[in-house]
């Protein structure tokens, strides 16, 4: 017997035939021996509808109120898929938020969970029933409605798994897992069996939106053992197992068990969501860097890969760097109060650029894996404007034209092909 | 300053523009000094959409499911209202049925409502809060989520002003009023100023669809004065008093001090959802009755009129009777396994009928009441087929052919023909 959440998205959740292939599921995991406790999102579209009425409303809708229409999404599918397990002979009930209850901050619209309390959760599992959570909702400390902000569902899974211990939260979600790079760009794309909490972070921020980053995170702070996986395969088939998302070390173990040779890239990922600024005429002084830098932290916008170019003029740079895509209007707007103290020539910005990233643990412990990827891309003319790197991660900033070329170059570079899944 | 709630019904509520209409009601009774509670309903359809969910789900869905899927139409127009009230400068906050709480009895898609703690809605009322709430639900001992049945938004506003001790409860609906009787049929109809709790139970029940039934025999029991009015009458015309349904004394002090003479009868109304039964043969002894209506009463089955017919053969007798029409095939079936009990010949049902009321308090104090309505009735030639009579009711039996006529007849013969609406 094991403790399992599953978790299902808005697409899964969309009407009541799929309600009932999700119920079906469900079953499978309690008619297998296993306690279980799902968590839903409202149906594809709902929450879109519920913020489009807040919105007309008022273009400032108060959160607090906002919290109390679009958590309704949530509840329906909830009730919706208790009423479809109990008809089908498996015991059910809907908790919601404020029964459990999830107790969250006050942040109302992007709450954080605090605590979820497991004494009915518990009780309901020991007895056989099925428990399903709405996700995306809880209650602050004054008993009103909380949100987490979209995609919180994935949020709520992981943390109900961590609040129950489970063994596993199962993420079922429209692709049936987490892939060696985008499988529209390059069909050869492998689905990857595992991968770590870092590497899925990486991947997640860098372009690959299969699981929410906020998910991620707190899956590694509570040592959540995560699988992303299809609702829509036919589990019979058995080429269901998705990816698991889990530590460095259970990693080690498997690939120690199956005597795999542990993979230096894992994957390659991509992002056109940046936007990349550049000041020209910096004075070349100490303290320059931090005018810049200062004010855009202070608006609480947060700057990737830097660099300063080499000064062409004497006593003065230039400085170029990438923000969200979303921020860059912010941005230009903070920089350009701050000219003053600055004291730059020009400001100008570019967005036709792409971010790509080479992903893995396995570069840890490997050098020459930011040379490959130089070579490769040099090799067939892709000029790099930027590089930034972590640990487990290079990244460069390119013209966003050259973006799918690139990723295929560095897909095979890093020998990730697999057969190809288009035909 | 009085304390005053306000209920809006579904087409009230739907969608923004109308909500914006309703939230500029609330504002100029909060502008006249006024302390608002305003209980809404679901946006109009959202209901069905919500209960068809459920029924497609599971034909006998799990009533406590059911109620936290139906519930969630009216928490997203509550918070709506909030946020547009807001908007307008208005404080407001929406107060879930679980939030106050309004608590029920735990009788799931049907409940009762027990008590509604006002110590939260007082504290709002008195800092000049308008407190928004869901009409339609509540929830039981156990904090599961309840509603109260089809149209339970009117008995949730009463139930609202008696805990709060309201001034007035005001209804706000897509009528401007309660009626002689259907304006569509008679269009010199006319509008009635006031009418008791008695009155407005019977017309309710007979046919005038204006308030929930419920709500008014909740009105009566808690002495709620309560105002029926449009929600889309213009406020600055002045033509929007609506109907006054209050007690026979007030309305007696109202006559008193507007001089008013009393009338007789208040209204004429109508109900073609009447099914008729009858069993011929039945044998003329003692306990005979006792043997039809107790296993129709043990079915919980409401039978309205019944005649017993002069015996045309020795030793028998024909028994008819009334049946909501929705009861009659249970109705049937009740009757045909009791026939060895009862030793009828036949059984024969007719929906084709419809029952006549004429309602008034005045015919309290007044002889002749019955004798007018069969003497109008017989001078067209319409035939009837049975009769009942309360304290302030006489209804009558008759084709449903002769609707219609009947109803212009009586409303003319009772003098209750005012100017004609339909020019």
């Amino acid at each position: 017997m094991a403790r399992i959440v599953m978790k299902f998205g808005g697409t899964s959740m969309a009407g009541i035939e799929r309600i009932r292939n999700v119920a079906g599921r469900v079953k499978a995991e309690v008619d297998a021996g296993n306690q279980v406790a799902v968590v839903v999102s409202a149906m594809a579209g709902e929450t879109d509808r519920l913020v489009g009425f807040c919105k007309e409303a008022a273009p400032l809708a108060d959160p607090r109120e906002y919290d109390v229409v679009v958590a309704s999404g949530e509840q329906v599918t909830s009730g919706l898929l208790a009423i479809t397990l109990q008809a089908m002979g498996c015991p059910a009930r809907s908790w919601l938020g404020w029964q459990l209850p999830i107790r969250t901050s006050d942040a109302h619209a992007s709450a954080r969970i605090a605590e979820i309390d497991t004494v009915a959760l518990d009780k309901a599992l020991a007895s056989g029933e099925v428990a399903v959570i709405p996700g995306f909702q809880g209650m602050e400390e004054g008993g009103r409605v909380t949100t987490l902000g979209r995609g919180g569902s994935d949020t709520s899974a992981v943390a109900v798994a961590a609040a129950m211990r489970a063994d596993r939260c199962d993420i079922y979600t429209d692709v049936d897992g987490v892939y060696t790079t985008d499988p529209r760009i390059v069909p050869k794309a492998k689905k990857l069996s595992h991968v770590t909490y870092e590497e899925m972070l990486e991947l997640a921020s860098v372009g690959a939106k299969v699981l929410q980053t906020r998910s991620v995170g707190l899956a590694m702070k509570e040592g959540v053992r995560v699988r992303v996986l299809s609702s829509f395969d036919n589990p019979a088939s058995g080429n269901n197992d998705g990816t698991l998302i889990v530590s460095d070390e259970e990693i080690a173990k498997i690939s120690k068990e199956l005597n795999m040779e542990s993979q230096l890239i894992t994957g390659i990922a991509y992002d056109k969501n940046e936007a990349k600024i550049t000041l020209t005429d910096v004075p070349d002084k100490p303290g320059a860097v931090s005018a810049i830098f200062g004010p855009l932290a202070d608006a609480n916008i947060n700057v990737d890969m830097i660099i300063q170019n080499i000064a062409h003029n004497a006593g003065s740079t230039d400085v170029t760097f990438t923000v969200p895509g979303a921020e860059l209007a912010r941005s230009l707007d903070v920089l350009d109060k701050a000219r003053g103290e600055i004291g730059y020539g020009a400001l100008t910005h570019d967005t036709k650029v792409c971010k790509v990233s080479v992903v893995g643990v396995g570069m840890r412990s490997h050098a020459g894996v930011a040379a490959t990827m130089f070579k490769a891309l040099a090799e067939r003319g892709i000029n790099i404007q930027a590089i930034s790197t972590s640990e487990i991660k290079v990244s460069v900033l390119i013209d966003a034209d050259f973006t799918e070329l690139a990723v295929r170059v560095l897909h095979t570079a890093y020998e990730l092909d697999g057969e190809d899944q288009a035909g």
